[in-house]
């Protein structure tokens, strides 16, 4: 409401009602001009009501909202369903145009804010999540996979020879399809085995680059955030080498943001070596639905060069959802998501530590890797062949999810590549082990909850030595396959 | 409710009440079925309240919204605002697997029926809208650009050695950027004038094949809806040289879905010769928010590999969108939708002609462009140089969106390739012009504020000898660059 | 948005743009200004995103909803779900204070506006449906009973020795029994049948007033919306009567905005005689859900004496679903449902007629009635005792609504009056029959099918002489009882 | 989903993920399942996603949600606006009949479960939170003051020649007036000074009744929630006194639910002598909107009488957000606010007692009284006559909503009484003071705040001599009047 219809109101209620409403609508005010100023996600969450009306006053700037609008164009965001149109707070024309991702749309100078503002939001949080120095980023409504691919083609234009791709192997297929989608040859390098835990093969690395020489190398391309026992790529020391080789560095920061550790390995990596890109999913480092990525650099030009790659305009919906999320938890809120998830890490680690000894297993040791753990099967392996895999089938009628079985000896064929022991990122890994995650989100209640029916799972599957089956496993009742990206 | 509480329900009100009620109930479920078993597009659109219950349904179904689930992996569909929670119906988990965006999930059965509904629906819309011999499609949370660079990619892998795209000229940057991310070198065939038409020049484009050698071309990548006076590409000839050479063929049919002339296109070109894919725009053809496309084509598994080839799960927004726009409407909504499109193109045509002979300008014959139409500005060009581009600025703040006004003579590089003529798809187009389209949604209110308004500008630049400055046109005010997807 | 704001996004996106949202958002402005300016329903629907900024803005003004506020009162518009936070748009307070249902709360503002506009829009409304020197209106979140209650408990400060309150017939019992809870004694006056239609008996009224003396009849409680074949009251020769005797008269108005007839039999009433307060439902002529009425009159201290006379804040429900209603109608949206309501009359009194006559039955001649129609079911009475009341059943079953069946000779006590022939609003009306309605918001197919399963049954019926039992009207199957308020 | 579905969806994916997804349905319908066996609050309140699929499962069963219905009644169920269909989960038929707000609609079985559910889980919450052998209730959509009209009215039946009301004075518009609408005489009851407490004159009372004769007092109306220094009433002994004289006794319990004490004390009361009926607020007790109040009695005849005393069908509005809210919470989300209630009210007692002593002032001993605090201003009034109702303006500018300052004598006349000392609750307090409560909902941030901003007003206004006048407090500033109902 502008002045002049307040005044308006001052004759229908007391002015003085009146001035004091439009008093508290200046608070919202001031904390809109303060993230328009600042570009910065505010340190205490906004609450719902200042989220809508600053939605609202987006959507009314955009020509589709425009009272006297009239359209004869093929794109003039009309909406049939009114359920729809309420979905996007009426913002329908989406993010970018046709030349790049980040540019303003002439129609739609609300969607544009908000495309613009939610990179500026995400790019302080990556700040304050520990990567000080990031110069640049975009949301982008593609998943993490999709989003490595564009970065991939888009070093193909500078490095147009090149034809491999050095990966430290990781057993998910999406990174790997990452690769192939954009038409080139992952070049895997095998982690070494170090106590329990699967660390980067640095010479193995060193080798492969001489083997194929550095101008035919697109990148290196490594990863944080993984599943125990394998731990995030030594990022420091690959960052020096692709300096050294002048070979371009993309990290898979995947749900990386949530860990201090993670990303201190890419600030350090930047900061001793090269790191040209980091990609992170939307969904798993900020509770929003699946479907977006955070392409981010420390060279701004090198990332708009990516933004410009993307051709047309693209959805505004991520970035609706990582908008609104961070306005409502405030950087604070988020702060206090990362450090609950860090106790309930130590929690589920002592948790799952007493279980394992409980039934003759144990925890693995794999300090490196600050999100996920592992148990060892060994003893549910000697029970009976099937029971790994049981466990799993058990686990996830159970509904226990997100917790994997990984049993030995696995044989997959992804794209050509024949991968052995896949899923447990090593040939031939010592032991069978199961899979529990502390990430973003997690209660200590789903902790204790898991704990206990893992518990229970286990007494049935050797008490039946293995001949355990719960009558709700029926044959067609698949293992929940290996939970990627 | 199930029988069992509605028998409850019947001790607290009467029973008779009660069945009647559950009667009611099973009303919604034989739609709900009836869409599950024959996976089509309703005839009758459904109501609001049908819609969101089976959503509801949906979401209850996946692992997020069980009551009694715990989470332990990285991926567990917490959200942690409510307002994005709710923009999704708690349906979190996205599209796909890692392994392809088709695929279903074990921890979302819900979201995974989304998924194959909305490809079902859309296939049957499809086949209704004229092309009534595709075998498959998908919709992909990609706008039309980034959706034919997967066409591309997936091509790759089947031509390894090809590297350049055949591409008869329109000048719509995204279409252009399309090929390049994907890494090729676009070959442009520029078009012939026939009487005001450009359309495509088909000696040409055998003569580049021969020139490259068929097993170096990745394709020939064709468009159908375009700007006036550009007409849809001759598919048939094009799909017929591209069998005779065993070249695969891509379509962008960006808007083209709305308009049966370009459906007829693509399937009599599948019927006498070869398309492999055509791609369309799914907020372009179904008034839904922007940032999805279906890949569609004849060949199921061809389809498929491209659906494998999307790395990662994908955002469900676009898919939900389509699909609750499509219930609520039904096909005979959506025919509705086209008839009146065609009706209100004929009325276009009419004013536009008229308004032209009043300014002594002409209303470009171009029989074969079914949905946009240009009107010469020769008249206002001799007033003055400024003023072709002066009056696309008076449209532009008197709220005419999508109206473009195409001036001679501009040249822009894109990607490195020089266009000259930019924006009018040829060298040197006889007379600079203006375009307005008969989109679907339209009103005739639209057609009838923009001659209206088109009008008062011309007649404005007229007196004004070209001098004329309306006092909102300052100079910061840019001409809305041309509309590109 | 305020200015400062929209510089500051000027500097992120092109100002120019920025500057077409800010005029854009200045529509909006204006239109709500407008509102606020002359207080009455815009001759144009707005658009949803108008209404729901502009409830926006209401609700920033009420202090539940300020940033900064602490309360330590006992009542502070805290609401425990965010569900029904949302419901209310935020606005929580209500309306009204303990002394007025019309006072402004200073603790909000928002919902005190909305209040005051409320009323005044409808205010207008109720002028441009025919009463236009009604001088003042209030809605209240009570049903028309109730508020007819209230009008009563007012009156009795005026006329604290009167007992009475003279009534013309109308079977529906809210009616009744408004009069009974505010502890007054009906005295019910029998209609005079005229050709088939029931009409007020004035002389009986006079007869009555005389009898009981003036001073002690409270006042007289006439009727214009009711089921055929009774008809509006002659509201003129009461109001006359009223004004003679010095007598208040209160007219229960149902559902009579919707009727032109209606309108003008009040406006003449209170023009040439007496009417004090007139009352009409919510729901029955807005289309809003049900629960709330206004009450209207031509003396503005009167209406105030009732609005004060509510003790206590109340529900803003009601008011905020009728101001939603009417600002996204408009005044040309209301005028149309109102005009489409008139043509379906005709319509389904000619499908009826039509309809009758095939059956051997007949359309009764009520044309004084604008709403309600009634067709006589002689014959159908004359095949079997209980075919009647059968043909009640079976409409149920069929999922026709608000169809009443009418038999002869039911008799009712209604707190402790003994109602002869009740629901024919006669001791004995010369046949039983079956009503029907055209009520606003009704559609011809609505009519189409009725007619359709009304046929089906009649047919049924008579095959069966009576003795028809279709499989889905067990015993447990009421009738639908008579549709009161 | 039923069973027929669930198998199709089994088609399309795996069925063992559909499987899962059903029996997940299963664990929503228990809860429902639950709710209906037992009328009960549940334990552990419902997830957002079960409490809209049972509102949505309600709607289902109302008839304007019939896929197949067609209306030609005067009340179908028709909403114009989708805004306003979608408040109401489309549950449009409001409660309630005609002949009574607690009986089942024909047309509207979903309404009428709404209703009867509603009831009975607020029934369960009464009990729990005291009052363990109260005997029913009603949800009606009308504030308390018109509510204990409600009750004076049925009463009116019983004693057809009592005109006298019996009440002990409470400084509260909204109960007065609640007898003067009913059209009784209050006999206004003087309260007696115990140290700091006003407290029932219970020996005035029994005067009264002999005075005026027990045949002639329609009841008595006491209050247990109030300000302080007044208490609750002596329930045990006024219940004692009706019982001697069969007199009805109803009591105010406004905001009593959310005080063990005052519900005990009610509790007491029927124990030891008579209450007929009990009243209280729902937006004060359970934090939903203004607009709904609970009438509930020992004796379910006489509840029912108050209900079939209502004329008319009644918004649904009130029972929808209180049964959302209770669902939503359970008994232990309830429980757990009741609890932290009563810290709050500990911290705002100590807090305001360190406060006071700090000005020179005192906290009131009012230990009767378990929510609302006073403290003494002698200080502030001996330092300027206007500092005292200075204060409460300073506050209302300052956000402190709730805060009520009360001068010495004023004197104000209501419908014709006149209360000197008006707002104190006595004739001649003994001192001016501020009221601070601790209703459900306050956070401790709330207390912490205003004792902040109260302690920076009161220097103000010592420094300035009572001369202070905040800028912001200009002459049209009213102070906030009491916070009455």
């Amino acid at each position: 409401m502008n002045g002049e219809n307040f005044t308006l109101c001052g004759k229908m209620v007391a002015p003085s009602y009146v001035r004091q409403g439009s008093q508290a609508r200046r608070g919202h005010e001031q904390l809109i001009r303060r993230l328009l100023e600042q570009g910065k996600c505010p340190e205490e969450g906004w609450s719902e009501s200042t989220v809508e009306l600053f939605l609202n006053e987006l959507a009314v700037m955009d020509s589709n909202n425009f009272l006297g609008n009239c359209g004869v164009g093929e794109r003039e965001g009309r909406v049939a369903s009114s359920l729809v149109a309420r979905r996007y707070y009426r913002l329908i024309h989406g993010i970018g145009r046709s030349g790049d991702i980040a540019a303003v749309q002439p129609k739609a100078a609300g969607s544009s804010l908000l495309n613009k503002l939610t990179n500026s939001v995400v790019l302080d949080i990556l700040k304050i999540s520990g990567v000080r120095s990031v110069a640049s980023c975009f949301v982008v409504p593609m998943a993490t996979g999709m989003s490595l691919t564009l970065c991939f083609l888009t070093l193909r234009h500078r490095r147009p020879r090149a034809q491999y791709i050095i990966w430290p192997r990781i057993d998910q297929k999406s990174c790997f399809k990452s690769m192939i989608t954009a038409g080139f040859e992952p070049v895997v390098v095998e982690n070494v085995l170090e106590g329990d835990e699967l660390r980067t093969d640095l010479e193995a690395v060193e080798r492969k680059i001489e083997e194929l020489g550095a101008e035919n190398v697109l990148c290196v391309h490594s990863t944080t955030s993984c599943f125990a026992p394998r731990v995030p790529d030594r990022l420091e020391e690959l960052a020096a080498t692709c300096a050294k080789h002048e070979i371009p560095h993309i990290v898979n920061n995947a749900y990386g943001v949530q860990s201090s550790k993670c990303m201190h390995l890419i600030q350090q990596g930047a900061r001793v070596g090269r790191i040209d890109a980091f990609v992170q999913s939307l969904d798993k480092n900020f509770m929003v639905p699946v479907g977006g990525a955070i392409i981010a650099g420390f060279d701004e030009s090198f990332v708009q060069e990516i933004s410009k790659m993307y051709p047309g305009r693209a959805s505004a919906s991520p970035s609706l959802d990582v908008l609104i999320t961070l306005l409502t938890l405030g950087a604070s809120g988020y702060k206090k998501y990362l450090s609950e998830r860090k106790e309930i890490y130590s929690f589920l680690a002592q948790e799952l530590k007493t279980l394992a000894s409980a039934h003759g297993e144990r925890l693995l040791h794999t300090p490196h890797n600050p999100i996920s753990l592992a148990m060892s099967l060994d003893g549910l392996q000697a029970s009976s062949d099937q029971a790994v895999t049981q466990l799993g089938s058990m686990l996830f009628t159970r509904q226990v999810s997100g917790a994997r079985v990984i049993p030995l000896g696995r044989e997959q064929v992804v794209n050509g590549h024949t991968f052995r022991g896949f899923m447990s990122h090593a040939e031939s890994y010592p032991c069978p082990y199961l899979n529990a995650a502390s990430a973003i989100g997690i209660t200590r209640e789903d902790v204790t909850l898991c704990m206990k029916r893992l518990d229970r799972c286990l007494r049935t599957l050797k008490k039946d030595g293995g001949a355990a089956r719960s009558c709700s496993t029926g044959p067609d009742v698949d293992q929940e396959a290996p939970d990627e990206e």
